[in-house]
């Protein structure tokens, strides 16, 4: 599949990741250093985009429902993290090449070498491949490329049908697969060793004697386990209820290639909401959204070898069990509204169940909102049900309360068999196996207690099994013991609540939503080379440009009398005073995806009248400041689009500001 | 010195640091598996008061200034801090107990030691010693409490003078200090080790082949000099600029215990200001802060031994010397103006110099900003002058051009000695060492030149030394080498630029916020018992709460019409529909800091008219849904104060509001 500009254009990677690079959004970190594999930095547009998707993220959910934020510390002791199963199953496949060192990752090495097989297949059979320039790149440092060799047909087919389902492979598989289909390594033409579990959590040591080894997190969602009864707490002790935390976390990735889609530290937005697990884990709030359409690619259609998806309202998805829950169900929608909301094109965004052995440890069900980039379809947003797994392993481990207890509108009356034992009697008569004895007697469930009750009545005493205790068989008689059916009443309930996991990677969504965003204006019969990035004004990093016309110094108290005004109207400035034409300046903002320009004339400092400029039509209008800012207020905060300001605002036709770039 | 509370009563930490639990504004890290020293997570009212200090942070600096935020990774390769110095330098001195192998970071041991002792005199004469709760609980914990023992006045007055410069002294002197004055550690009574060197850096290692050591930093600041060339030209190579950076950093401090103060993991927000080194640092907006008055201890004040401070404004600080420079003196102006506007005391914060010893490695000035707490005078914000150190080190290192070029308005005419060699000849003449010999010539500086000028004029022939050739000392004759005095044109000038760095630790200065807007209503005559966090509106977690009169379910469709009208308007709103009474609801809020509250009432649900509560005064004022929100927005916005707000609308005396609490 291609990957598009917004558009429609086919995508053309390495120029926009200069651009990207050249506008500073990011840069690969410790650069003058030769860099870090997956670390990069955020230069001034990109901190700025960032900072807006947060903010978004943060009002669309934390506000919206009255989660409860918290912010706990990636240095996590190695105890919690052995508890919550990370230090034993937190892991990728890794392969080692016996010729060079090189270290693969299992999985993705699979996929690469079936994949340039399919490639050359394709050549073979006189298909047209697309060629990428970064592709083209690449071959050049491998020692081999591509050879055009035709497959059997049924070939192509298994292969088609393995990457379809390359996520459901554990270690072993992906070894075999290495086996039977020779996979070498391109670099050395050898095969790899077996996949071994590479655990992707980063060790450090807390305090200075070094007897606390501890890890950086590789997610946010522990410290808000671990402090569950203090948030009930704060809740006023009132469910369902959520809390959320925004923040670092940290994988160490085996080879991290994919620019920001696989790094080895990113920030993180996570919510974990509490769900009692009776009732079909129902959400108040799921009709609100029940009605809004999803595309599906189930678990069902991926084991088959298939990637087909369905489009489907989300009520239905649910009802038909497609999706396991209302709760589950309600943040795949509100994720959906999330991604839409901040400028996500609608038509790349897919949600990926996972397959069984996929899943994470702790999983239940889980499904992934997928965006389609020049990468392909990448996890930005998981949508996990946990389970009550975490917090029961975290309250067996330490024996903290991590429940809620509830009182019953109605006490509940149980019947049951109870059974007392004569205490006073039965130390002496079973001596030092009195408690063993005892903790068995009182471990005998309910089914087997009806058939007791009837033997004591028959023969006067009963046999159960106690292990370690004689001959493993011990008689007790009717006067040592009582077995008998009564009510017991009960009027709390407790139960351990299941979470619901929305988990966003914020720097991958920042990633797609510059891809869906891009343009250039060569689309519209211009220049080629003129990247655009046509963010919502929400997101984009500066909302508004202030170019004077030339470096007069009539200009400059307009300059800083506009700067403030914006200011106090919480709308974010840059001004751009450089001697470059003004052509090239706004093409520059342009590309930082700067929505709105205002020009600073000779005119304006005459009667104080402005030029605005939308960035996407290049079109202008001119008016005085009050009307200026007015507009400006309505467009960034979304209340009205450009062409409600076309209509109302009289156009200018500037004779400079859209000479040719270069 | 007695720390108080915002009205001046003593200040309990025990009592206030248990109400910031139960509200959960921090909580320890981990805490149902024992907690880690120095580990510390925030709860919702943390969150969300951190969230509003950074805010406020990003618009009084960043926005104003238009300085380039950036996002640096954590993780940090060690050559990166090899270089900066870090690995070296960064750590603090500990002290092992050779008898239970007990740490101890030996200035703080030495300053507990003395301080006991300075203690154990006053009582001995009969001074009122001070007991707070907490050190009685300590207490408990050792083996040794404090002894009555008097000492000599002069012995008073030296260990007055070491704790007045405490941060001075090095590892070595710290350990002179042990064994002069027999310091021993009271839970054993046995002296300890002398001091070592404790690198306060976490150790990891990226990669899976762990060929990679790397640190966590323990600053923001070497990923903003890292990236200095990209940022510089970003900023179309305008001088001077800034960088800025808000993120985590790490320090594995050898043994915190100081609560927020002392924490293994915590936010900061630094400023790196690159501003050229000649004519004197100057900075274009100091005018507009110069006659703001600060409170200055300067360090020859303290290596004197003593604390005592002055007021003076700042303009005249830096032109007497006391503060080195403008550009510095503006950023502690701008740091003083910051901490007035989220509302810390202004009497409880003074600006302390450093003390040769004891600054930073890179630093040539420094001066913290310190606030008074019930810990006593604590840095939460560093202000240094680290001249051209960083940048000078990470160029030299990787050869990256860390400099700035700037072109020359008039271009600058050198004159100097130049000299010319005849390659033609020279090479034959020296064969081998031919090479070695002219760069050693290229190397002769400017004051030699112009004897060797006259020599060769004298003598037709010069000697110089060439260390490896011949003898050292190589003859060179006329016919080879000539020695002028010529003008040289420059046309661009390069340097490499100074950097002020004021850098703030916000989980310090979030403390101190807290503790200077605490009081309880015991001063007006209250309960004593009742909290009250007296937040400025654009600081407080939550600025408004809901609460209905009872559980009647008329208010709640009122309830949810209030909080969407509150969010429209951006204001943060928490429901509080718990059954406690509506004082014990207040009373809770005002605890968290809420600093308005809206009741509704039965009236509310006939004429849609709402009670207004002010937390500090805890008066109430009744009218519409319109006056009230938009009194709320000016409030929040700090357009109004309560007063205002109290003369414009009637005001309300409720029935039941404010009951006792307990």
């Amino acid at each position: 599949m291609t990957s598009t500009t917004l558009k429609g254009q086919p995508l053309d990677r390495p120029i926009l990741d200069s651009m990207l690079r050249r506008r500073m959004f990011y840069t690969p970190s410790f650069e003058i250093y030769g860099g870090v594999a997956g670390l990069f930095d955020y230069g001034p547009p990109g901190c700025a985009l960032l900072a807006n998707i947060v903010d978004l993220w943060r009002k669309h959910f934390i506000l919206e429902e009255d989660m409860l934020e918290v912010d706990c510390t990636a240095l996590t002791p190695a105890e919690v993290l052995k508890t919550s199963g990370h230090v034993d199953k937190f892991a990728d496949w890794m392969c080692k090449d016996p010729k060079n060192g090189e270290i693969l990752r299992a999985d993705h090495f699979v996929e690469e070498v079936l994949g340039a097989r399919l490639k050359g297949d394709k050549e073979a059979r006189g298909l047209k491949v697309e060629e990428k320039e970064e592709d083209a790149k690449k071959k050049k440092k491998k020692s081999k490329t591509t050879e055009a060799v035709k497959l059997d047909d049924a070939v192509v087919q298994e292969y088609e049908e393995i990457l379809a389902k390359i996520d459901n492979y554990n270690g072993e598989e992906l070894g075999q697969l290495i086996k039977k289909y020779e996979l070498k390594n391109p670099n050395t033409g050898v095969e790899p060793s077996p996949p071994v579990a590479f655990n992707l959590m980063f060790q450090t040591a807390i305090g200075p004697s070094s007897n606390a080894p501890s890890y950086l997190r590789p997610e946010t969602a522990q410290g808000q386990f671990l402090n569950f009864a203090k948030l009930l707490e704060f809740n006023q002790h009132q469910m369902p209820f959520a809390s959320a935390s925004i923040g670092k976390s940290f994988r160490n990735e085996i080879s991290p290639r994919a620019g920001l889609l696989r790094v080895r530290e990113f920030l993180m937005a996570e919510i974990e909401h509490y769900v009692d697990p009776e009732g079909g884990k129902r959400h108040a709030r799921f009709d609100e959204v029940k009605d809004i359409e999803v595309v599906l690619l189930n678990r069902h259609t991926q084991l088959a070898g298939q990637t087909t998806v369905e489009k489907v309202a989300i009520g239905k998805a649910v009802a038909n069990g497609t999706v396991d829950n209302e709760t589950l169900g309600y943040f795949l929608a509100r994720i959906q509204l999330f991604l839409q909301k901040i400028g996500i094109d609608q038509s790349k965004l897919r949600f990926r169940q996972h397959m069984a052995n996929e899943m994470a440890h702790y999983a239940a069900d889980c499904w992934d909102a997928e965006l389609l980039t020049s990468y392909g379809w990448v996890e930005c947003v998981g949508c996990a049900d946990r389970s009550a797994y975490d917090l029961t392993v975290h309250a067996k481990k330490t024996g903290a309360p991590l429940i809620v207890r509830e009182k019953l509108e109605k006490p509940l009356a149980i019947e049951e068999w109870q059974i007392d034992l004569d205490k006073k009697k039965f130390g002496p008569y079973f001596k030092k196996d009195g408690k063993t004895v005892e903790t068995a007697v009182e471990a005998l469930p309910q089914d087997k207690r009806e058939a007791l009750a009837q033997a004591l009545q028959a023969d006067g005493k009963i046999t159960i099994d106690v292990e370690g205790v004689g001959n493993g068989k011990v008689e007790i008689s009717k006067d040592l013991i009582v077995i008998e059916r009564r009510t017991r009443v009960e009027h709390t309930r407790e139960f351990t609540p299941n979470v619901v996991e929305p988990s966003f990677g914020l720097g991958r969504i920042l990633y797609a939503l510059i891809e869906h965003n891009y343009w250039t204006r060569g689309t519209e019969g211009g220049d080629e080379a003129r990247g655009v990035l046509s963010f919502p004004p929400p997101v984009a990093p500066t909302k508004v440009l202030l170019v004077p016309l030339s470096s007069n110094e009539s200009f400059k108290p307009l300059l800083k009398h506009m700067s403030h005004k914006l200011r106090i109207l919480g709308v974010s400035s840059r001004v751009d005073d450089s001697s470059a034409s003004i052509g090239k300046r706004y093409s520059r903002n342009d590309e930082l995806g700067t929505p709105l320009g205002i020009t600073i004339d000779f005119q304006s400092v005459k009667d104080s009248t402005f030029t605005l400029r939308d960035r996407d039509s290049t079109k202008q209008v001119r008016a005085d400041e009050d009307t200026i800012l007015a507009a400006i207020k309505a467009l960034t905060e979304g209340t009205k689009v450009w062409s409600d300001v076309e209509k109302e605002l009289p156009a200018f036709e500037s004779q400079d500001a859209e000479v040719p770039v270069r």
